[in-house]
């Protein structure tokens, strides 16, 4: 079926105007005034916002993190969340997979884990070890339409600059990305081996903002030594590391790029410590939340357009195995929910809020994530030929975040309470698949969507 | 007629795509792909970009300058020239009028002048003394649709700090824009009497950095003591200005707007010298010509969006009433050509340089400068609804810059021999009134066009 | 006689060491360890600093300041403040004099003003008009060892850059030094007329941040346009003066000293507010007391070297002059008593606190000065062969600022209640001319000292 | 016997003044005027400049860096070398012992190596591998007057974040100090496996400026992580290192030590090509020479004080051990000579030259060292008590600096060419040592300085 989107607000990267929106064959046909041909089902979208469906470049949908935990949400559902939420297509970070498995090992995994998504998807591979195979594989899967892949500097694999040295130049090559969780492993090991605090805001003390800043510094020098290669820092939460990235930019490094996530902006550690351990325990998650200094000079970031996009890093668990760790937090389960809260708690704390513009908005929700990560021209704008993905957000009706409207299975969200814009309709591919918050699309209508080169 | 400019690159302020335009009524109807119906004249824009008609916001069209010198170019032969250049706007400083004549009376006098303007215009207010009539004037005049308004620091009619604290508060209760030439007026003064060079080049020596930057931070703490009063600096020419005008911003001080011109960008104080005085002479103006490291500066301001907008200070005189001033730099009349080179020749060193995305490109030339002057959201983009002011630019035809295809009056340009990119067409309000260079619009055809407040 | 102070701290520009020092004939004779020859008298120092004596460079003793009010310390209390303060020199800030007056001619009034003064002093010159009698006086007086000289940029006889691009080049010329008084004329003068505002706090809010920092520029620029002509900014309270003067030392621009006072770094505008109008008004000055974030700016310019010298700006009037003018800051007499609490509070406030080395209080009570202002070296360090002026303070025996322990005449003083150190002793060329607090020197001790040029 | 040095111009680290030094049994008696009682014999040191000796914290005397290659200059001819140059006191980093052996065992080996050294010397520790027999170990040496260790990021035992997180808690109780060779191991390694290029200026290619700033990093954050843990990086060569440092201070890290080497100020990477591979293995070092730039942030470093120490990291070897590595630089030694060079090259390279002032000149050659690294206040200063350890300086009389006027067994000296200054007189503990750059002390005559905790 064909629409049109009428009297809303378009928002573009550099501009929005008040206007219409044609979509034929599930792809943006045309932006005009009163276009209307009158084959086309009308969408009535006045006072509100029409925006590029929502990208979401950081998920960890059924993520086996341990032999104990699985994130709680998987394709299904964890999609489902999303598409409510305004977000049309994620890229999720994949599990490791077994000691010494090759690099595309977790694709052939993930394919069947993400076959019922609701929403289109992507994966990023994931290192574990480096070897010459890897380095093939690596090549070839840049090639096939996976171009950006993760390298934790901690946990399990750490990966150093060592490896980096060997990733980086075929990364280059092949005109992909690597992405890193970075926290220097040294120290943070070496706190959690120490600090006698087990209750939750030891995850705070055991991940000091240093720690962070000194592995993205490693990430970049290595990358700077490969002849700026191009690596995307995940999750970054301290404004220590923003300055090691300012600093990296100033010399003439080119080919960093900088996500954070909501709630690094909108939350502190106090979370950690008010309401006590079984209600900060839920908070738990790497990086830590960290102080107000961090949130302002985060946001900062996304208004000055140093800090490129917002992910969620979308890794639940339930309260219940959440509290289960509550006297040490060295074995609770890392992650909270995110993907349905983004969009609109984004757009009320940032646009309604006065602290991004509508552009800023459309480019660090959609249009930077579908640049950086291959999807564009295709996914990102709403633009003549492009997918019509697009979320109608209504800046006017807020709404408080609430659980129980909240389609995540861990049963809480870190932003309870906190007001969010209203999400009256999403579209995937020129479907209707949700409609203020409740889900109308299908089970499997999600494609995976094969990535450009960089 | 209507028409549709078929597979270009349309360029946003935040985007660039391929795809069509169509044109009816004078207004920009649609963006889309294949929305071609038949009825409209088809323009192949197929290799080049369609970027809103460029907007001029510091010309001055038969200027008096002295009673001796007057502009070469009037708004016929000036605003022809622009056309072929792209640009389908200007707004015009306009001369001082008599001694102690009233805020309105220069207003009548250009709307005669301006009549035969073959594109569209309006013309920034001017102060010359400060008193209760002109105070009720200034406010009148800006809910009338001249929003803007210009202080000239040094000159015939100084204003200082003391009357900028009578003007900005009725500009910010108007919600209109004071526009400053900013040079220290002690300074300047003192060193014109003392030096004793008399060559071109004792125009820099006079005319020094500190002076502009001093007189920059005369004007944003006149502004911030009126509340952060908006305050636009014209013809910025010096690194140490940004650098003023960049701590202000840190300080938390919005409303400051700043513009600079190709001369700051692309020439050095080197043509004072080079070529012999007959030749330096040809390039006065003030602010003077800069050095390298100002050049850079200013690129960069463009580049990271510190600077706003690129105009001209178009304002030319023939080679002979240059030369006839050689033995003096102070006798000379101040100005230079720019208003047909501009797009052109930022398109050339800009963007097919590598300086400048397609997107601030847009910015600097024309969407900026329709935002900060009222033109918005009627001029400045190619979006439904706005008039059709269009100008297809060839980046790969590139041009030498040759005065005899040039338009002013003056005889020469003071970008001779660089390169410039091509302009196939230029489209005001849907009718195409250039092609090639060539003019192909009307002796009045040009509007004058009332502005919005601010 | 000659001494040796044995035993305490000696406390030089660059160390400190606990030793002797011998005194003979006046002057500084030998640091050392045991050095005592058994024929001076012993001072014992133990657990003591023993710095070099003040040089407080701004004081306005005696001052006219208006056909009603005159300063109440004369040079002989303010002088005797000074010594049980630890100040041993003084450099006078003199009054204007008739309209039209010579350069010279307050000199000859101040010279038997200050016949009675028990600390050595000298006088800083002081524009009113500039014209060829006036540069040529300046001149001479320089090299007759006066040489500097005081512009106020608002006030009475405002100096802008005008007149200022006469008087640097003959400064710079003879090696004098121009100190100025910044804060934008028109800027403050507007506020003035047009806030209806008229307690305490009418003077913060007419004397911005910005018109200070404004005027720093102006002052700033002319010095560089003159070749980098020395300036000294008198009584520094804004910390975007401060940046302003770091902006232009990183443009490389030399010559340029900051001087701040014990004011601007311990109390703040809400001393204004505080405690009802009547004790508001006691606090007049100007500039006026500012924000806790220009206190801090201050200290951070004291301990990195950015700003050199801390002053006093001694110019007292009695509890009535200033409660009649209560309904009217505008009226008010201008300024504080201060020069004998500034080493005992400095001392407290910043060696004892923790905020400046011993080192960096010597060098912004004494050395600085002395080397800015040309009494090096012969005063402002315990070297060898200078002048043995010092001040032993202990910095453990701490005291409250109680305003019937002090001499000046003003009966109040605005840092009452707050903690100092004591000063066990003061020495002049050798003489002791006070003991704790208490004077023990001679009327008419104090010289008029011939300063350097620079 | 007793001297006095007479109408010198003695240098402290705040100030220097005119006037002479006695000397009682080897210490520092008196400062002053005319103080020569008869008995002293006269030391005539008109015209120069009297300097606390040199202190050279970073040497290698006697070497063994790999089983092929030692160091040519052991502690007789090294100390002798130091001597002739100015320098009196020596801290030597020590070579690794035996896999596995205890951080004791070097201080034992280096005992006896140093038994003949004519010049004071103190040793470094070094760590090899981390477990609680040297972490023991590691507080009884500081205790025992030695507290400063060290750390190499790379080489044979490289010490990560992880070991450092163990070593500087330790550090921290006991007041110690940790000095960091810092070079990402990860990164050099790589780039030393794949560069083709064997010349020389491959030293550069596989050493780049990140890979030291991004070790800076790593180190600062452990040390953050620590509390500000004490941290002094040696040999700091590039100039993003000190922007990582400047940053860190920034933030209000505490505790941070820069050290940088007359090769890194004065000399750059063109000594790698320039003459051929013959001439440029002469100059293999690591970190490798830098460029200009970075020469010019090291000075500028010495100026503002945010660089602390200049050492030389002597470690000179044959020119035919060098040339005989020709054809692959990284089976080169690495190190030069430096030790004798250090004082007159940087008096006239810094002072002369207009680079550094007096004042920087002591504290960055001696008095730093001292504080840093617990010689003071026994010696790094000219002040009564102290050690007499004096170098005179004759500024005037330059020499052109001349492989065989120089005292390492080398054979050349990485400066050969360049002017220096003169120095007359080089006094340890109130004994001439040197003459005129010729030897006059005594094989055995240096003392093993027992250092404080710091």
């Amino acid at each position: 079926m064909d629409y049109v989107i009428k009297n809303g607000t378009i928002c573009l990267e550099g501009e929005h105007f008040r206007g219409d929106v044609t979509i034929r064959s599930g792809r943006i046909w045309a932006l005009g005034e009163a276009i209307h041909t009158g084959s086309e089902e009308v969408i009535d979208a006045s006072g509100c916002y029409v925006c590029p469906g929502g990208i979401d470049p950081h998920t960890h949908m059924d993520l086996k993190q341990s032999p104990k935990y699985r994130a709680c949400d998987d394709f299904y559902s964890g999609g489902l969340a999303a598409a409510c939420g305004g977000t049309t297509t994620i890229i999720d970070h994949m599990a490791f997979g077994p000691d010494g498995c090759s690099l595309s090992y977790p694709f052939e995994i993930y394919r069947k884990l993400a076959a019922d998504c609701p929403v289109d998807y992507s994966f990023h591979g994931v290192f574990q070890h480096v070897d010459e195979a890897v380095l093939n594989d690596l090549g070839r899967l840049i090639d096939d339409g996976f171009p950006s892949f993760k390298a934790y500097t901690t946990y399990g694999y750490p990966i150093g600059t060592k490896e980096m040295m060997a990733i980086l130049p075929v990364i280059k090559a092949h005109k992909g990305l690597l992405t890193v969780h970075a926290e220097d492993d040294g120290i943070t090991n070496a706190l959690r081996q120490t600090l006698s605090e087990r209750g939750p805001i030891g995850q705070a003390l055991t991940r000091p903002n240093e720690a962070e800043a000194a592995a993205v510094a490693a990430v970049l020098a290595a990358a700077r030594a490969c002849g700026d290669a191009p690596v995307y820092i995940v999750h970054t939460s301290a404004h220590e590391s923003l300055a090691v990235i300012g600093q990296a930019r100033a010399e003439g490094q080119k080919n960093i790029y900088t996500e954070t996530c909501p709630q690094y902006l909108v939350l502190t550690e106090d979370k950690f410590r008010d309401g006590g351990p079984e209600e900060g325990i839920k908070y738990m998650m790497a990086p830590p939340l960290r102080k107000r200094e961090d949130n302002e000079a985060l946001w900062q970031g996304l208004q000055d357009g140093s800090v490129q996009t917002v992910a969620t890093d979308h890794c639940p668990f339930t309260e219940a195995e959440k509290e289960e760790n509550v006297s040490d937090f060295r074995t609770c389960p890392g992650g909270v929910s995110g993907v349905e809260e983004r969009l609109p708690l984004l757009f009320y704390q940032g646009v309604v809020k006065g602290r991004l513009s509508l552009e800023r908005f459309v480019q660090v929700t959609s249009s930077n994530a579908a640049k950086i990560f291959g999807l564009w021209p295709r996914k990102g704008s709403i633009l003549p030929g492009f997918d019509a993905d697009i979320a109608v957000i209504d800046g006017e009706k807020t709404r408080t975040i609430d659980k129980t409207s909240l389609h995540t299975r861990c049963g809480y969200s870190p932003y309870e309470g906190m007001s969010a814009a209203a999400v009256p309709l999403v579209m995937l591919r020129g479907e209707i698949i949700a409609r203020n918050g409740q889900f109308c699309g299908r089970r499997s209508y999600g494609k995976l969507v094969k990535r450009w080169r960089l």
